[in-house]
């Protein structure tokens, strides 16, 4: 039987079989991204994730040996890419710095709803709670706020702006998105979001 | 024994017992309000509270007997009460709007650089973590932004802002605040409140 098998089939099999545990890392991480998302990344048990990704137990300590704060980890960056492919998706249609921060502020309140204000940012509440004992989280939180920041600088250059103050408007767009994307949670309405877009309009034309 | 007692003695004995047992109250709500700022509600043990609070652990049950979510209303209170008497000293020397948005900032930087970068706002790890499940905890909370953004509000106006004008600034500068704080915690620098001074600026003047 064995020697009837061809070489060729060989490689599909294993890369189902790759594919079947990156399904499973995949699957373990997505459900960390939205727990976290909801209630940070303290109050996410191991059990939870597990129930929630429907993966086996075992797989979690197969996949994250490092435990909880290696599989926050990745979550953080999961969140982060999430939040990547959100701000391309802002910035690609826009034709001014004005327009791109629009984008960003409806596109977030647009997930806010949809969620029943129980998401806000991916990563937000995990670089609250990162402490001294956490150091990757804490630094995967850092590395996080640091690429959106150079991809909204970029964007802003692109369109004319010069880049000393590109990089001051990425920081005070990301201020105020952070803190009206709080606000707006605790508040449950997506006010304070629309309001960002209008309030800082005259600093981000021209 | 009894008889020999007057009357008026008792009433400072009665004082003083509650007196102590307000103590512990507000060492238990102490100790859980300065863990909340440096890791949140979910990761604050309530047999970490009890050791830090150095008070015996039926206190706890004593003063608080709905337990977590209860003595967490009472921390999220007192945080509030923490940001409105910083608010009040950056308020009352302030001439302009602008001023106490300025003096805002660097009363938050100030704290957040003297404990290495733990502590910042004592609210928003609370909101961010607040769920369906913890109802009570997101109602203190939203009463705290509330209470904030009234108190703000009014001094803009005692300053000559109009209403209208001064509830959407009162709103901007609470949201750049938290995002900025969020900011600077994570980046262990104080620059994202030193800017938010600097960028706002020519939103608050006249």
């Amino acid at each position: 039987m064995a020697g009837q098998a061809k070489k060729s089939p060989e490689t599909p099999v294993a890369s189902r079989a790759k594919s079947k545990g990156e399904q499973t890392r995949r699957a373990l991480i997505d459900a960390t991204v939205d727990l976290f998302q909801r209630q940070g990344f303290a109050a996410t048990g191991l059990n939870q994730i597990v129930a929630e990704s429907r993966q086996p137990k075992g797989s979690l300590y197969f996949h994250f040996p490092g435990g909880k704060e290696e599989l926050g980890v990745a979550a953080v960056r999961c969140g982060a890419g999430m939040v990547e492919t959100l701000l391309q998706a802002a910035i690609t249609p826009a034709e001014t710095p004005r327009a791109m921060l629009e984008n960003v502020a409806v596109l977030f309140a647009a997930e806010l709803e949809a969620s029943d204000f129980t998401k806000g940012c991916p990563v937000s509440t995990i670089a609250l709670e990162a402490t001294e004992e956490t150091p990757n989280l804490q630094l995967a939180c850092a590395e996080a706020y640091s690429g959106w920041l150079a991809m909204i600088e970029r964007a802003f250059v692109a369109k004319g702006m010069q880049p000393d103050l590109a990089t001051r408007r990425a920081r005070l767009g990301l201020s105020t998105l952070e803190g009206a994307l709080l606000l707006a949670r605790t508040e449950r309405s997506t006010r304070a979001l629309r309001e960002m877009i209008e309030d800082l309009s005259p600093l981000f034309e021209g």
